[in-house]
């Protein structure tokens, strides 16, 4: 990762472990992001192998946050980081746990794609999780940009996002409760397509929540809660 | 919250600032752990006004945090602490979010509980309702309890209630599923039992990472994603 953090601290190892810290974060956010778009193609292609796969990986994004988070305590024991430092260890050792989530809900929809391979593809579904999937793969995507970029806008856009993921899952789960109703039969399945947009919706939150920790990182101000209008207002101070 | 920590730090000041936070996080697991016990009877009663005093209060929870959590970043960044007392800093920082997450979830369930009471109860799911809200209030009871003596066999036991929890939820969603499909005229309200008893599930997780924080406090060893029989083990290291 990239930063503006090289403000030349007097300890040269001190650069040295806070950008190899930084650098086991993108990779994590990397295989997250792989595990997410994996998880969403095993349900859209009913792919039981990929699926499989997804399972299977989401046991190194465990040993990544694990990893990360004994090396940020590392840093915080031996160098005592103040002000900027000290918040980009703080939102690093949050944004782990967002995204070690993010590769929880992954696996739940893998989970869900190996039920679907199994007993057939549901009837309808497939549209709303191509959707809303391509929606929070692009908040991710952009969430994990903006912490390597620190770039505090983008940050606010993706929180943004979240509110139309919200609604758009609100609008699908509508439209999955109607189907089930009209054709029983397919309850089993249809649900699998529920708990897989359920997933997405948190991840979308997870990405946020990422957004956030980058306003805290640059800004030094802590936007949870807050609201869009108030967030922006606090990016947009000088 | 007491704990062994008065180890007798030379400033008294600091030693006010842990304690300080300590009682905050106490406050704010109060809080939510009566948002549970209020969601769940609401639901179970078909409570509106109660379920709506839940969603209103959800709010002091969020605002705790953000203070706990400012707190945490003052003493960090003013006292530096190290060893056992950096190690509590940080498992603070880490319970608030699955305080504030308990909240959120607390928070789904009243309003499904409001969802219940303007369509009318739902004719099945109020027995896993109330059997899984009990086991799992139980888990977060201890979890704070854990916190507070610093009991790492307490920890160890809501970490192996917490697999007890997952086969009760996917025995209660399996029978859910079969009747909706024998009564789908009853489908949406019996999703909104099934949304009310992810949201348990989902409290008890949380819990279980409360006492993870806690067996990392007193250990020092990050027992997340270990499995309860490295977990069990650990926690008996001398």
């Amino acid at each position: 990762m990239n930063s503006d953090n090289s403000s030349g601290h007097i300890s040269q190892r001190f650069d040295d472990e806070l950008d190899a810290v930084k650098s086991q974060l993108t990779e994590m956010g990397g295989i997250v992001e792989k595990q997410v778009s994996d998880a969403i193609a095993s349900l859209l292609d009913a792919d039981a192998l990929l699926a499989e796969k997804v399972v299977k990986k989401d046991k190194s994004i465990n040993t990544l946050e694990v990893s990360i988070d004994e090396d940020c305590a590392l840093i915080l024991a031996r160098r005592q980081p103040a002000a900027r430092d000290l918040r980009l260890v703080l939102s690093i050792i949050k944004t782990t746990t967002d995204l070690e989530r993010i590769g929880d809900e992954a696996d739940k929809m893998a989970t869900q794609a190996i039920n679907l391979a199994e007993e057939g593809k549901a009837p309808h579904g497939y549209v709303e999780i191509r959707h809303i999937g391509q929606h929070v793969s692009k908040m991710l995507s952009q969430a994990l940009d903006c912490f390597v970029r620190q770039d505090v806008e983008l940050a606010l856009r993706v929180a943004q996002e979240d509110k139309a993921v919200d609604l758009e899952y609100g609008t699908a789960l509508r439209a999955m409760m109607t189907y089930m109703i009209e054709d029983p039969r397919s309850i089993t399945r249809v649900m699998s397509i529920m708990w897989s947009l359920r997933a997405l919706e948190r991840i979308g939150d997870h990405a946020r929540n990422i957004a956030e920790h980058v306003i805290y990182l640059v800004k030094g101000d802590d936007v949870r809660h807050l609201g869009l209008k108030k967030m922006a207002e606090k990016v947009h101070e000088t």
